[in-house]
C-alpha cells in the first residue's frame, strides 16, 4: 500500500486507538506512529506490543511534527485534548477522531483548532465491549463502515487523505453531516445500549431485593436465577451492558438531544404494547411482531456486514 | 440409555417438538413416537425427516395408548388441545409440555384433565428464533436447563419419569413452582423479547417516516441506514425481534401479570436514566453502567451454560 502519512500521532491507546495503530502497521500506512497515553501502564504495554514506534505522556510533545492526529479518548476528554495540543500542531496537519458522537465533538475541537489545521471527524462502526491496549486487534475495521463527518467548509484534500487511510485499513467509508450521523447512531447504537444497561440493572435490583427480603420463599426470584436462565433472551443484553462505563457515560452526555428524541419514540411504542398486553389485544401484538421479523431478514441478508455477531459499536 | 416410554405422542411438531423427537430418537428413549400436526405439510416433512414413527391429523387418535403426551404448540392452542385429547387419554398417562409460561397453562390443561392422568408441566430454556419441523435439531437441549413446575399435589412417580427423560436427553433439570417460573422468565426472557420487539419497530417506523417525508434531506435518517449500521448495537435486538410472532403473542397474553410487573420496574429505571441524561448527571450514569458490567462478568463466567450465543429462549 505504501506510507500515507509520515508521522501519525494517536491520542489514547485503548481498544480503538490500538486497533488503528495495529491496522496501520499491518498495511505499512504510517512512517512513524507516536502514541500519547495518560497512564504509564498503557504506554509500556503499547511499546511492548509493538503497535507504536514511540510513546509520550505529554500530548503537546507527541503531536509535534505529526501530519495526522487521531483522537481516540473518551468523548469527555476532547476539550482538554484539543486545548493541550493546539499550540504544538504543525501547519497543514489533519486532526481526525473515532468518537461515537460527532456534532458536539466537532465544536469542542473547533474551539481550539488553529488556522491552517484541518479537522475531518470520523467514527468507525466497529468495536467490542472490551477496553484497553490489549483488547485491540488489526482486523477490527476490516469490511466495516467508517463514517466521516466533515463540515461543509472542510478542506477537500484533507478529506481525501483520511478517506484513503480508512480504505487502506480495509473499511468502507461513508460521508454524512455530523447531525445526520448523530441521529442515525442514536437509534442504531446509543438507544440500544441505554436499554440494555437499563434492563440489566433492573434485573439485578430485582434479584438483590428479593434475595434480601425473602431468602427462603420459593415463589420469588432467587439470586443467580437471572444469570442461570439468561440464555432465554437476557444474555444478549448483558453483553451490550458490559461495555465501558466511561465511554458510554460520555456518549449519552454528548449526544443528549438525539438520544432523548429516540428514547421518547421508543417509550411511546413500549407503552402502546404494554396497553395491548393489559387489554389482551392479541392482533395488535401479532401485527407488530410480524413487522419486526421482516427487519431481521433485511439485517441478515445485508451483504456487506461482517458475519461476526460478537462485534458491537 | 434404553426406552423410558413405550409410546410418546407429540402434539405440535415445530422447532421444539421436532427437536424433542430427534433427541428421543438419538437416545432411543421412546418405543414409538407419534406426532400430531395440524398441517399436511408438517406431517409429511416430519415423516420424511424421520423423527416420528407415525403421524396423525387427529389429536384424540394420536394420544390413544400413549404413556407420555408432550404438548408443543403455541400457548394459545392449549385449551383446545386439552379438550380434544381428554376423552382419549389412557389411565396413568403423563401429560407434559414445553410452553414458555406455566401458571395459566396448567389451569388450561387441568380444566379438562381426567382423573388418573398426571400433569408435569415443563419448559426447556433452549430455542432459536426459527420455527417449524425443519428448524429442529437433536442437540438443542444438550447441557441446557429444563424447568419442571409440578403442582404441590402432583404424582411423585410421574415427576421422576419426566425428569429422567430430560436428563437422558442431556438437559439439567430444575424444579420450581409455576408462579416462580413465570416471574423469573418474565425478567430473563419475556421482557427482553418485548423490548427488542419494541425498539426494532420504533427504528423501522422512524426510517419509513423520514424516508417518506424527506426523501432528499441529508440530515434525516434514510432508509436502510438503520440496517447498515446495525452492527453498532441494534443487530442483537433484531435477532430477538425475529422470533415467531404467534408464539410470542401467546407468551405475553399468557404471562400478562408478571410481564407487566417487570415492565413497570424497567420503565421506572429507564425514566431515571433518561432524567440523568437530560440533566447531565454523569456520575449517576457511570455508577449504573459499572454495576451492570459486573453482571456481564457473572454471565460469562457461568460454567454450565452453553457457549453458543446464538441460542435464545
Ligand atoms: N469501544 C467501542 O466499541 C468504540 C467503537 C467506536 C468508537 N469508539 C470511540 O472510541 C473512543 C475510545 O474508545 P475505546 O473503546 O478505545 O476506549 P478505551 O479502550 O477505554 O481507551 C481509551 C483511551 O483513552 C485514554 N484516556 C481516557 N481518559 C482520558 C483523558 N481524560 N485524557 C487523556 N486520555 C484519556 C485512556 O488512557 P489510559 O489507557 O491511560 O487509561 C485509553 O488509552 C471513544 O471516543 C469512543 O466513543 C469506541
Ligand atoms: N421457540 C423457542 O425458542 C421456544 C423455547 C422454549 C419453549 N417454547 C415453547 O414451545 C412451544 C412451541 O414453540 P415452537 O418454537 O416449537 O413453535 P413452532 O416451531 O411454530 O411449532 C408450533 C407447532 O404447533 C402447531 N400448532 C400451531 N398452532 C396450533 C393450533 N392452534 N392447534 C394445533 N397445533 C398448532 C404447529 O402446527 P403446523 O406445523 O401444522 O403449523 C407446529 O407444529 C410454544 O409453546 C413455546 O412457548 C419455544
Amino acid at each position: 500500500m505504501g506510507v500515507l502519512f509520515d508521522r501519525v500521532c494517536l491520542i489514547g491507546l485503548g481498544l480503538i486507538g490500538s486497533s488503528m495503530a495495529r491496522a496501520m502497521k499491518r498495511g505499512g500506512l504510517a512512517g512513524h506512529i507516536v502514541g500519547a497515553a495518560r497512564s504509564a501502564d498503557t504506554r509500556e504495554k503499547s511499546l511492548e506490543l509493538g503497535f507504536v514506534d514511540s510513546v509520550s505522556d505529554n500530548m503537546a510533545e507527541a503531536v509535534e511534527g505529526a501530519d495526522l492526529i487521531v483522537i481516540c479518548t473518551p468523548l469527555g476528554a476532547y476539550k482538554a485534548v484539543a486545548k493541550a495540543i493546539a499550540p504544538a500542531l504543525k501547519k497543514g496537519a489533519i486532526i481526525t477522531d473515532v468518537g461515537s458522537c460527532k456534532s458536539q465533538v466537532i465544536a469542542d475541537i473547533n474551539a481550539h483548532r488553529p488556522d491552517g489545521v484541518h479537522l475531518i471527524a470520523g467514527h468507525p462502526i466497529a468495536g467490542t465491549e472490551n477496553s484497553g491496549p490489549e483488547a485491540g486487534f488489526a482486523e477490527l475495521f476490516d469490511g466495516r463502515y467508517v463514517i466521516l463527518t466533515p463540515e461543509a467548509k472542510a478542506d477537500k484534500g484533507a478529506l481525501k487523505k483520511v478517506e484513503a487511510l480508512w480504505k487502506a485499513i480495509g473499511s468502507q467509508v461513508e460521508v454524512m453531516s455530523p447531525e445526520h450521523h448523530d441521529r442515525v447512531l442514536a437509534i442504531t447504537s446509543h438507544l440500544p445500549h441505554l436499554i440494555a444497561y437499563t434492563i440489566v440493572g433492573t434485573a439485578s435490583d430485582l434479584e438483590n431485593q428479593l434475595h434480601r427480603e425473602n431468602a427462603d420463599a420459593d415463589d420469588l426470584v432467587k439470586t443467580n436465577e437471572v444469570i442461570r436462565y439468561s440464555g432465554s433472551g437476557f444474555r444478549d443484553f448483558t453483553r451490550i451492558a458490559g461495555s465501558d462505563p466511561t465511554m458510554w457515560r460520555d456518549v449519552f452526555l454528548t449526544n443528549r438531544e438525539a438520544t432523548l428524541e429516540m428514547l421518547g419514540r421508543f417509550q411511546e411504542d413500549l407503552v402502546a404494547l404494554q396497553r395491548a398486553i393489559r387489554w389482551g389485544e392479541g392482533e395488535k401484538l401479532h401485527d407488530w411482531f410480524t413487522r419486526t421479523r421482516e427487519i431481521r431478514r433485511s439485517v441478515v441478508n445485508q451483504p456487506s456486514r461482517s458475519p461476526d455477531a460478537d462485534l458491537t459499536e
